[in-house]
């Protein structure tokens, strides 16, 4: 008997030890997530699960980040559908990560090892199992959720009716290994990250993180929407333009950068930005399958794939590449937006009108049963 | 009598004390140039000087930067016009810098104040008047080299017959402030910058240096170039898909961004990277002259505009701007390259299609005198 959360709380899951690719374990691993809607199971195993996979720092609150969109008769619709959406294996948000204890009391900090994409899924595939859950009307995400998304199509198609795939990539790029890669060792070079062991130290990498957010968040904004809102202004009562350059004399732009990385620093554990970053780097579907192109076409899950048109991180030839390969596309569709990658968070109009196509699209392919929900207690809270 | 350096020597002139644009004042001032071709100077000061400009961490040396375009019977023909190219005030290359000595014999610096692209202009302004050469046939430039013909042409219309700017904007965008703060702050975050004053520790912020360099290759360069030659392929003999991720496993790309970083590190100085990528920042032609429309539709010189379509750090639409709005445009030229912004320096063939292109529109405005080379001693050498 599946056992879910109450709707919109937040609910943790032992999955067991868990193995990652590359040959690391994790014991005692737990995987947290919240659902909303009611769950349905038919005889078949079929179920009315939507699957939503979050983005790097994001979390499993997506009626929060994608407020407006999932609800009773929104996008995603929770009348009809059960929304779930997990923590990533390796964040902080409720999911096992290096900022935790390890079974021997200390925090396993650099002991965590790296996960994959795979990975990511793999655990997911563990915590769904743990409910009960073997089959899901769609899956689908942006960003490393859209990676995320990929590769449960490739790793489990018979669990997946549909897929919907945003912003992301078959692999990553040399420029996205480059550009991350940067992010780390900002992290890696700050004095207090003392080698990923820095949980008890009684400080935190908060600089290098901060300078990773700042480098990211210039990634995920198009410019033109950056220039929009800032120029070449000061921010009031500074000036950058001084006999002497000052670090305390700041551009607006620079204001909002610190601003944005303050905001992460908050609410995000250093440890984890870099393991889920390496996920990033990580990312390959081609990896130990043959070659991109191959495996794109063996793909059979019905796939729809959004890119948007000023997405500088993910840009938009490369979902255009996986349309073109994808060996069961359902339809393929761009976000116009200034706002570059981020868009998919951010243009809300399209994205509902996106949900709601590509829900109409995948409907011919949905297995949904009938019978009622199947609800119990949850196994613990954090 | 103007007197010019042999041609291709790099010769260093005087002069004198410099104030800055926003206050500053630098000592006893000098400024360091190339030339090739015979100069000719007619009674009305006409000139057939081409004054090249080179890019941020460039040098005066543009017969090998953009070797095979300057030269006898090349683009930019020695034959007929004098090219000279000097190294801007505040680099590391011969001209004035933070790591010279100020008159009181201590290095200059943290003391060494802020530049903008005006006062670039201007300290090239002063060599050339004490060279006697009061009037040019064209100033031409990409990235900084073009903020700083923009300049030229605006600052001195009278003295520029023709001008051609190639891959800039007319001011800074937020995204680039973000981006070149982001590697300002990568240097003062290393240990052995000092505040600036590092040139008398034994040590300098390489790492720093190294790390603003691999984040600004990554602007500099098409995504899809780096992509088509480096892809997700691992460094060979290493592994960057082990158990545990660890920073001597690296991806080939970041091996190459090692190669990038190592290689401005060793031909290059911190103080003058901040200096410049600072007056970066500063860049703006509407400053204390009213909108920025109205600054680019006074422009009186013939100007033609370059841009490349996969720029990331000045995209494409920026260079559409400057022909939409300047005065008196001759023509504007995109170049198609995987490349991206470095695509100026790498498209040798658009590169000398574009320049002899420029050079034949702008024939018309070109006052070339008929009397013989003036020459004479140079002042001194470094």
């Amino acid at each position: 008997m599946p056992q879910l959360a109450p709707p919109g709380e937040l609910a943790v899951v032992p999955i067991g030890d868990f193995h990652t690719e590359a040959g690391g374990l994790i014991n005692e691993a737990f995987l947290a997530y919240q659902r909303w809607g009611q769950l349905r199971i038919g005889q078949d195993g079929s179920t009315n699960v939507l699957l939503i996979q979050h983005a790097l720092t994001g979390d499993s609150d997506v009626a929060e980040w994608w407020k407006g969109l999932v609800g009773p008769g929104m996008a995603l619709d929770t009348e009809r559908f059960c929304v779930i959406c997990t923590n990533v294996i390796g964040g902080c948000k409720g999911s096992i990560g290096p900022a935790d204890r390890h079974p021997d009391g200390d925090h396993w900090g650099s002991r965590f090892p790296a996960i994959s994409i795979r990975d990511q899924v793999d655990a997911e595939k563990k915590l769904l199992d743990a409910l009960g859950i073997r089959r899901l009307s769609a899956v689908i995400g942006g960003s490393m959720g859209g990676a995320r998304t990929l590769e449960w199509s490739l790793m489990y198609p018979e669990a997946v009716d549909a897929a919907l795939v945003i912003a992301v990539s078959a692999r990553a790029s040399a420029w996205q290994i480059g550009i991350q890669s940067a992010q780390i060792s900002m992290i890696e070079g700050d004095l207090f990250w003392h080698g990923g062991d820095y949980y008890d130290t009684g400080y935190s990498p908060n600089a290098g993180l901060g300078a990773a957010r700042k480098l990211a968040h210039l990634t995920y904004r198009g410019e033109l929407e950056v220039d929009e809102r800032f120029g070449s202004e000061a921010q009031p009562g500074e000036n950058p333009l001084g006999t002497f350059r000052d670090r305390r004399q700041r551009f607006a732009v620079q204001s909002y950068l610190d601003h944005q990385a303050r905001k992460l620093v908050e609410r995000f554990d250093a440890g984890s930005y870099v393991i889920l970053t390496d996920s990033l780097n990580r990312h390959d579907i081609s990896r130990d399958r043959g070659g991109l192109n191959k495996v794109l076409s063996s793909s059979t899950v019905p796939t729809m794939v959004v890119g948007v048109d000023t997405d500088i991180l993910y840009p938009y030839h490369q979902q255009e590449h996986l349309s073109r390969n994808l060996g069961n596309l359902l339809a393929m569709a761009k976000i116009s937006s200034p706002v570059g990658h981020d868009a998919f968070l951010a243009e809300f109009r399209q994205m509902d009108n996106i949900l709601r196509r590509f829900m109409a699209l995948a409907e011919p392919s949905l297995t949904i049963p009938d019978s009622p929900e199947l609800t119990g207690k949850i196994e613990f809270y954090i």
